[in-house]
């Protein structure tokens, strides 16, 4: 099969993907509440960008397409992490978010303590399903310790924290960018990683390069799409600290920096992590 | 060195097992809020019974004394699990607690959105200790497969999720054990056969029914000194279902059940396992 681009690739592979992330929650999840709780958000609509790059990394490693479902768990897992990310988020005590995506957030929709357990039911069940993948036991061991650790107290739950604690002191650009590594660009990172891992590979510091601009860089268009509708405008983001002006150029540099870092790497097919990057262009 | 019972055997393990916690937190986590907020509730005072029942089985199986440090990891991700809970259950739209063993709640002291990121912290490390446990990578995977099915939506959380949306509602004898099954007794079902397994041994149908009775005894035990408290009138529990003597009866039985299924074990020397039920006697 031909995949044109990485746009390509998630089309070719989304429906699929997505069919088995649904039926696998509901075979699994037997209290009705919880299960209905975890899949409304899985569901919620998301680009599924995280499982997508994991999936286009381990392919452009070497993996046949055919062969990729045998990837889904642990594609699936780092979905699950980021949906229950997501829903903690959005509590009244966190971000006090009504909404997501243009549905009622979880704990609108569930109220709060459902929507505490299922963000707890999605993060367990993540490390389930990498324990439970059919891939090879230290493949599935290096997901566990790569996700645990970009996504836990050392990662991302660590930024979410200065994120709450700090919202009314303003952060220097150090600290900013620290905090977004953490928040976003870790599990990003994350992915990324875990997707060279699974297909073999040792890591290369170009790929961790391009992995890290990314993620940052994700976090920066999100701050810009959020400035352009008016939203945000007390909180810690580098439209707010540098003006839009120079984060839109900070961007830039950004997937310059990654496009320059995935050019340089020899281990596997470039095209699809060269084309992630219009991402950022729409 | 000789071990006489479990409560001997306790008080030789744990000043080194609460040092290894308390430390590797330290050093591990560098964002101070959320460092103090996990600390906080793993240092609240806790018998720490999880990790011990599971250094026990070990121990039982064959693991030497001088050895079991190796096996601290473990014992300590099974306690950061059980310490999440434990938080994420005391806030004001679970379980409502202002207090836990004498001392402020986490969400108390430190606020809900803290509280909620300290449970995130403390379950994905968990997972992030199993993984970089020195142990062989087969029992690493499958302390996190049995932790994960067990602690997740499969088990505690979905006996969470009951509790809460059950409230006001009066359940029957088999939904009341369901839901204690998966609240309490699937965490220390899965504290125990982790140990048999980190031991190498295979699991057995007596280790497994003495584990699951004891798990339910704990729920009995717990409910029991409540209702000599005069707490918990409205909640579902046994003594409220079917009162008090009743449920000292079930205990009792349990207890008894727990016994006899450890008498048939070959495996592993007992008496550890067999003075353990001694804790239901306090």
């Amino acid at each position: 099969m031909e995949i044109k681009n990485f746009s390509d690739f998630c089309t070719k592979v989304l429906p699929d993907f997505n069919q088995f992330l649904d039926q696998k929650l509901q075979t699994e999840i037997k209290q009705t509440t919880l299960r209905d709780a975890m899949l409304y958000s899985l569901d919620a609509g998301g680009k599924r960008v995280r499982p997508m790059l994991f999936l286009a990394v381990a392919y452009s490693s070497g993996v046949k397409f055919d062969d990729l479902s045998k990837y889904y768990d642990i594609a699936g897992a780092i979905e699950l992490v980021h949906t229950y990310s997501l829903i903690h988020d959005d509590l009244p005590e966190m971000d006090d978010s009504d909404y997501r995506r243009g549905k009622l957030a979880n704990h609108k929709k569930f109220g709060v303590g459902p929507a505490v357990l299922a963000g707890d039911g999605l993060l367990t069940q993540a490390f389930y399903w990498i324990a439970k993948s059919s891939l090879s036991t230290d493949k599935r061991m290096a997901a566990v310790r790569i996700l645990s650790h970009n996504a836990g107290p050392m990662g991302m739950v660590a930024g979410q924290m200065t994120d709450i604690t700090m919202e009314d002191k303003i952060l220097s650009e150090a600290e900013l960018t620290t905090l977004h590594k953490e928040k976003t660009a870790d599990l990003i990172t994350a992915a990324i990683t875990i997707g060279a891992f699974s297909a073999g590979h040792e890591l290369s510091t170009h790929l961790v390069q391009y992995a890290n601009d990314i993620g940052l860089a994700f976090q920066l268009k999100d701050d810009l799409n959020d400035a352009d509708d008016g939203e945000d405008d007390n909180k810690n983001t580098f439209p707010n600290l540098i003006g839009k002006e120079k984060t839109e150029e900070k961007l830039a540099a950004l997937i310059k920096d990654a496009l320059n870092a995935v050019l340089k790497e020899n281990e596997f097919d470039k095209n699809l992590l060269v084309s992630f990057l219009d991402y950022f262009k729409e």
